[in-house]
């Protein structure tokens, strides 16, 4: 069995030295090969190969699948990124902001197209990777568009919320475990077991990131904290906030949701307190990691080849609050 | 066999009542609706539905693969009217023109994964319907990226030109017709013959297009003609004509092309024809379009067999200068 740190090690060598584009057209190639060796966690293809290591050494047909999935991720990326006007991605420019529009979409496009060429090596169940694989990126569009739509809407309520992440990031995560095991011959059970492990950490890892956005330490994160607060973002933490409040917290919530003070970050962390939203996302945080843990124990294999998978959770759900 | 009129109808019955979206996020899902069923001249699919009548009758797979090959083109259009800031589709307004640039990129998105969703429910040779597919879309997007370059390029031959408009426009009425082959079991040799003749035809298509801006009659077109001038859009008409001119042309044609003014289409037209630019391309089109047909000939099925092929191609190059 490999650990967490050699599968990214390996990925990272492999990936990168076998990037699928061919030199020409430049303008289209080089922001994909761009964005692609600025690195990024892969998380993604790691959850496939080890998933598929649960069940063989590691195929061709896995690492096929683990580049097709990372593939389909930075597509998502690229067009997020001009969705939501973000000038960076991995601490430097996004493509759409150091080369335009026109080239944030087409290398988002042509990268999509590059994953289904990955997943088309695939020998062994094509027909099964493929059908999941296509469930899985329209459940990620349909979750960008839900939380577009979110940033317009005044109605969302915690499980719209948790419906949305589900879509956005759970799934995808789900997704690489359950190709893995595909691609290893793994059970029809195992590998739904695999897929329910993945969506709830999937779900675990989003809401602490929402609570650490309000609450985290600066230093540890590198970043100051608030940034929803002050993007007026719809998280776990402000829709349940809104939730518990009473008339007069309600009030001083949507009044804090109008202002762009000094005093707007503090003021709604207080708010999060006091209506024990900050107490409820721990909680969630909890159940949600409890019941990913509980689906990978039931996975039927000898609990000692689960040892890098049972790594990876705890690296990325057990971070210091 | 079926002719042109008929298949275009069952395409069009079929598709627009089985199209794969649910109902909900609507916001994701009535814009890619609208767009598919404002029509369309349903070309591609019927090309794929056509080659796999050569060969069986049309077949599921056929089907599938013509509903995919429609999905593909329409998400090409989505994506390409946000890059070419066009306001209209069909005589109607585009997506992001009407929902905007977030629907734009994510429905084009969703219909692009819809299509492999599609393609996905083949059952015979779905690896090799698969790779074609994936090699086309990956040539649509780099013709996509070489028309935007050439915007801001003045070295454009007419060799760049014609590869330029081989990727955008041929590939996908070449690769309709070869996956319906592969879907029918059409003979290597057979399959590749229809290609290239998909590929030269959408090559005549193309340039006739070109002529047809500039010196098409204004009744029959439906549309004033001098819409690629009046853009300084690089057609085979201006590159050929900077390509013939002599010093004094060639400062006229650049004089021009500075110009917004009442006379730069006539202007312009003089001038194709003082280089014989218009003459050189009516050549390309009859040249393209004898391959075409020549191709289409060596395709070792009765002949008789080829006649909805013929009406088709007929259709489409015959059109009246």
């Amino acid at each position: 069995m490999h650990s967490f740190t050699d599968l990214v090690a390996s990925f990272e060598s492999r990936f990168t030295a076998s990037l699928p584009f061919p030199q020409t057209p430049e303008t289209i190639y080089d922001p994909c090969r761009y964005l692609l060796q600025l690195g990024g966690k892969r998380i993604r293809p790691v959850l496939c190969l080890m998933a598929n290591e649960l069940f063989e050494d590691i195929s061709e047909d896995a690492w096929s699948a683990a580049f097709g999935i990372e593939l389909l991720h930075n597509f998502t990326l690229i067009h997020d990124d001009i969705m939501d006007k973000a000038p960076l991605r991995r601490g430097k420019p996004t493509i759409h902001h150091k080369y335009g529009l026109t080239a944030g979409i087409l290398c988002g496009d042509v990268m999509c197209i590059y994953a289904y060429e990955e997943l088309a090596k695939i020998k062994k169940s094509l027909p099964q990777v493929l059908q999941l694989f296509n469930r899985t990126a329209i459940e990620i569009c349909e979750g960008q568009q839900l939380d577009m739509d979110f940033e317009h809407r005044n109605d969302v309520s915690i499980g719209d919320y948790i419906h949305m992440i589900t879509l956005k990031t759970s799934v995808l995560l789900a997704c690489s475990l359950k190709m893995g095991a595909i691609a290893g011959g793994g059970l029809g059970d195992s590998a739904n077991k695999l897929y329910a492990f993945g969506k709830n950490m999937g779900l675990a890892f989003q809401l602490q990131d929402d609570y650490l956005d309000a609450f985290g330490d600066t230093v540890k994160l590198g970043k100051q904290n608030g940034g929803d607060i002050k993007a007026n973002k719809k998280t776990y933490l402000l829709i349940k906030a809104l939730e518990n409040a009473d008339v007069t917290q309600k009030k001083e919530i949507e009044k804090l949701l109008k202002e762009d003070t000094e005093s707007k970050v503090p003021g709604m962390l207080e708010l999060y307190s006091k209506t024990k939203a900050d107490i409820q996302c721990r909680e969630a945080v909890a159940q949600y990691s409890k019941m990913a843990f509980d689906c990978l124990e039931d996975v039927a294999i000898p609990a000692k080849r689960k040892h890098p998978l049972l790594e990876l959770a705890n690296y990325l759900l057990m971070r210091e609050f």
